[in-house]
């Protein structure tokens, strides 16, 4: 007795599937079920890795501990915002002239649909010697803390492991083909308490203004670009997102003043050197000024870099192959979840044109996610090759 | 039947019951009723002469229309801030060590006890040939709109005239004694606000920051003195009082962020000349960076300057003998409501040491307001001699 021949899955009609499971993060909405459904049906080992409330799927085809390929993806999405304001309803999966439209459509539910598809096909039709590994999860969106992290951890706690992984993120800026992300800068928040001497605004000299000193350091930090850029990396940046004091009184001198501070550093900073540069210049303004600071930081991720070698050479190759297009190898961006998966094993990413994401009347071209599912089963016919 | 013998009040005791009476801008809190009771009970004529919220009291000993000497001052407070900041209660007029606690005990509770005290005083045990004026106003802290300018307007109106007036604010840096103001400094205040464009803070080529845009005009506005002075001032005084924007995630950029500006200036600089300064510096920051300002101007009032003369030479003498100090003809400090009372007689302003005004744990030695009682009383004996 046989089983009956799986059914290899068309990218583009998972994806309109995928998109009528209202997966809102952190809800699972059929998403992760179904998903389980047709890769166990296609011989994939499944295990959903729920954490405290958050949904993540784990699915293996091939031997644990076998030389592994990983996918990484998210199936949650951001809110919809008012649903009159779409011209589809965003959970439709509406299909039409090519397009398929709702939320996910771009981030990145076309991206799982497409490597999940690829990977049917690729086990289905030509068996590799080796393993298939799929890390999906429900919260990338949202605050990330039980979503990749949490599927990792359990990853290696079971000896679960990939040797390499492609994040299926949207990657490219406007034509599929054109770039590969090869790491990320590094994202770090310091919140900036300035704390002076209230005092009458006519008399300076009594008080000490707590928003002069601070305005002082906050000018140092933004008057110059914090470097120029490296080999793979754009220049770091720096942002000031909010400036707080909330005296009502124009004659007061107030003795305390809030920032936050947003900084994007690339791999000529680390979180602990820009850490140790605020604070030294906090602290020489302090000693000039008598206003004290307290600083707090909270770091998102450090910068890290995939370095050109053969597993970029095998993907871009590929890419070049499938498209045409010569794709760059880039660090741009914000985060995602490829800064958990890099203490793991290399790791790039590779996926959809980014337009809608996040917005009203997100949609995307069926055939472009066909063509990204032929991208990622090449992929994976070469790395075994 | 005669009336029964005045009680003249203590300047110090009655400094610590007016610092029980919770007198916050523009809340009354019993300090004008309790002078009032006071004031009556000597045979002072009073009015409460309130104005859209705001409480005044006016109060004459002797004839309408006599040769008459004036004081001016206020009883409302700055709000204490955080109350657990203060070693004693800000409202609990607290004696301990020769001292006395709470807001107002510098500015300028004080001052209006010991005029007040001094008043009774010489009125009961000298009576003079003329006519003595109070004119207190529960509004000087705050816009000051229908505070001792609605007063001197009533004043206008109803036929009560003061030939000269003191303004009992604290006048004397570290002693007293020391100094007597001839003129103030103007005052004004701008309240900006900064419109970019929201965005990610990992692309803020796709924002503009609004704060970052704030920042550079606040840096140049209070990086550089705005002059050097004149003959008869200090340099004028530019003080950031808040900023705001109110921003809750670090990795938005803002689309508003405002500040208020409070600039206190000589005669080398007017409001217009000042208000022309700030916009032109942030239409040249709009023109590079793309944020616009939104600027309202407050003026609280013009610098001015009550030339030396015989009230001046009085007033000096008085301090000089009662305090063996040689004091400083001076234009320095904040507003006052002399700003209002110089359009209608020769106006100077001589109180406490103005050590604590503002700040937490304000207070004063019960000594110096007495003494300061002694300096008013022999200012009122040598004008009626």
């Amino acid at each position: 007795m046989t089983a009956p021949p799986t059914t290899i899955p068309d990218a583009a009609q998972l994806t309109a599937r995928l998109i009528r499971c209202p997966s809102v993060t952190p809800d699972e909405g059929g998403a992760l079920v179904l998903l389980a459904d047709l890769l166990g049906a296609a011989g994939f080992e499944c295990h959903r890795v729920d954490r405290e409330g958050v949904p993540n799927l784990f699915a293996r085809w091939g031997a644990r501990g076998a030389r592994s390929f990983g996918f990484n993806g998210h199936t949650d999405v951001v809110p919809p915002g008012d649903p009159a304001s779409w011209t589809h309803p965003p959970f439709s999966g509406h299909e039409e002239d090519g397009w398929i439209w709702g939320r996910g459509a771009t981030d990145m539910k076309s991206g799982v649909a497409a490597f999940a598809a690829a990977a049917i096909g690729f086990v289905t039709e030509t068996p590799p010697d080796g393993a298939v590994i799929l890390a999906i999860t429900g919260d990338e969106e949202g605050p990330g803390k039980h979503g990749t992290r949490a599927l990792l951890d359990w990853m290696a706690a079971t000896g679960e492991r990939m040797d390499v992984c492609i994040v299926g993120e949207p990657s490219n800026p406007d034509r599929l083909g054109e770039m590969i992300k090869i790491g990320r800068r590094g994202s770090m928040t310091l919140r900036i308490e300035a704390q002076g001497v209230q005092g009458h605004a006519a008399y300076p000299h009594r008080a000490r203004n707590p928003i002069h000193a601070l305005l002082e350091l906050l000018h140092e930090l933004t008057a110059a670009p914090l470097d120029a850029g490296t080999a793979h990396f754009d220049p770091s940046g720096l942002q000031v997102t909010t400036v707080d004091c909330g005296n009502p009184a124009s004659n007061v001198i107030p003795e305390r003043a809030r920032a936050t501070v947003n900084i994007r550093f690339n791999d000529a900073q680390s979180s602990e050197s820009l850490d140790r540069m605020v604070r030294e210049r906090a602290a020489a303004i302090s000693a000039r000024t008598g206003v004290d600071f307290a600083i707090a930081t909270e770091v998102s991720g450090e910068s890290f870099l995939t370095a050109p070698g053969p597993f970029v050479d095998l993907v871009a190759g590929v890419v070049r192959q499938e498209t045409g297009l010569d794709p760059a190898l880039s660090t741009s961006g914000g985060t995602s979840d490829a800064r958990f998966v890099k203490d793991h094993c290399p790791v790039l990413e590779f996926g959809l044109v980014g337009h809608f994401m996040h917005q009203v009347d997100e949609r995307v071209p069926a055939e472009q996610v066909r063509q990204l599912a032929r991208i990622y089963r090449r992929i994976l016919e070469r790395y075994f090759a």
